[in-house]
């Protein structure tokens, strides 16, 4: 693949690591970045993220082939229509945001006839923030969900799908329904947890954590105002998925309660089963 | 701190990182490590770990200056006991143990007077096992927490926390009840939630995860068998801090159950704040 201009709409960790990927690997000729500060545009010009920075969408939209919109989730449906009145005619619009149905919906509520929008979902990220952690290998070997539903230009998934494998990442289709309620399980719910039980932690015992609680919450330290939107956008889902996980922590109590070592081995070996399987 | 002979009970990661750390800072002469099958005291000898190995403890504690009980929790008491019968008197017994109230307790009821035990956790490790993820430096600019009681040789406590120093470590000196009810908070009761998080993801939903996920679910990988020894011996700790766990998760159902974005952003911000300030 390889088009004239794309158009990243948000240079933080995500849109920046888009941009060098799409640079290094030769996908786009031009990188537009657009964001709401003038210093985090210069600063992800800098280090050679995005070719320019526009502060203005529908100007820096008006000669995409493809933008790809890299803000927090309740952000992006607003953007994407804005976007769509100013972009070319047959130009792609996807995004990378975690959550998908509600965004996916309003979208398509809203979106001009004949515009081209497949919503998107890179598994790839980290718990920090800014173009300054941007890497042009943060897709390389992932997993990229699309999410199209009956109302999506088959074309226009198609292209999209070359689009993140020209990147260096895998994709998987699924209806945004199934991305939500999956990604509520491995990735919404850990973070809910990982915050849980920082959020638990006195500081007088801070000097006797180790290796262990550091990684168990390591993804704590995620912006909380984008978490927020997240939670608010997978409601159910989460509520849903936090429900068997408390099911399951009352599991280990009553284990705990009645001593029952098989059992605690049991449930342990269950979880140690599965991790082993993911690999490191 | 120079000693003849230091005997390492139990040579698996921290038994062998405690081995390579006494050889390569030249604290002890002679390493000599027991254990329970030839093979693995024969790799922990290749590897550097110890000296010489041997399978009976009452021999191998004959001229030890130091003895390190580096086994899972449940068994350490018994074998201090044996151990304290055979090693020359004025020997200093000390443990790596994760749980320290029902061992010291267990160990002080049957010690013969005289000998010299001090309960010790060096808060190091990894999920992984076996002598050859041993580590040198698994000791460096970590804590290791000393539990004496008033029933403890003040002697033995300076000389046990100049051994770990030697090793690398600082040291901190804390009752066995506030051990274990700290470690409950910042070790216990993040290995069940991960435990808890990676049990209840289903095999359809492997390809769905990322490095959050795995993250939050690392040590989930650690042994069934040693963790089950740790939640036995500090049950009613444990079950107290997943209390005070589940108590938080309701904080955010019932912020997520009110759509109320406000008070999710506050308990994100928390569990942040919290993570921030421990690092990487």
């Amino acid at each position: 693949m390889r088009i004239h201009t794309l158009t990243i709409v948000g240079v933080g960790l995500i849109g920046g690591s888009v941009g060098l990927a799409a640079r290094r690997r030769g996908v786009a000729r031009h990188v537009v970045g657009v964001g709401r500060q003038a210093a985090s545009l210069e600063q992800a010009r800098a280090l050679g993220a995005i070719g320019e920075g526009c502060l203005d969408l529908a100007a820096a939209v008006r000669n995409a082939e493809i933008v790809v919109f890299c803000t927090p989730v309740d952000g992006i449906a607003e953007q994407v229509v804005t976007a769509a009145a100013s972009c070319p005619p047959g130009a792609l619009l996807t995004d990378a945001g975690s959550t998908k149905a509600a965004l996916v919906r309003e979208v398509e509520a809203r979106l001009p006839a004949g515009a081209r929008f497949v919503g998107s979902h890179p598994l790839a990220g980290s718990e920090k923030r800014g173009p300054q952690h941007a890497d042009a290998d943060l897709f390389q070997d992932r997993l990229t969900v699309l999410t199209p539903t009956p109302r999506t230009d088959p074309a226009a998934v198609e292209r999209a799908s070359s689009f993140w494998r020209a990147l260096g990442s895998r994709v998987r289709l699924m209806s945004p329904e199934e991305h939500d309620r999956a990604l509520a399980v491995t990735s919404h719910l850990p973070h809910l947890v990982a915050s849980a039980l920082a959020g638990m932690l006195p500081p007088e015992l801070h000097e006797l954590t180790a290796t262990g609680f550091r990684d168990t919450t390591r993804i704590a330290s995620g912006d909380p105002s984008i978490w927020t939107g997240i939670f608010r956008h997978n409601r159910e889902a989460v509520l849903d998925a936090l429900e068997r996980f408390t099911d399951r922590l009352d599991e280990f109590r009553r284990a705990l309660e009645a001593g029952d070592a098989a059992a605690l081995n049991d449930l342990l070996a269950q979880g140690k089963k599965v991790r082993d399987a993911l690999g490191s």
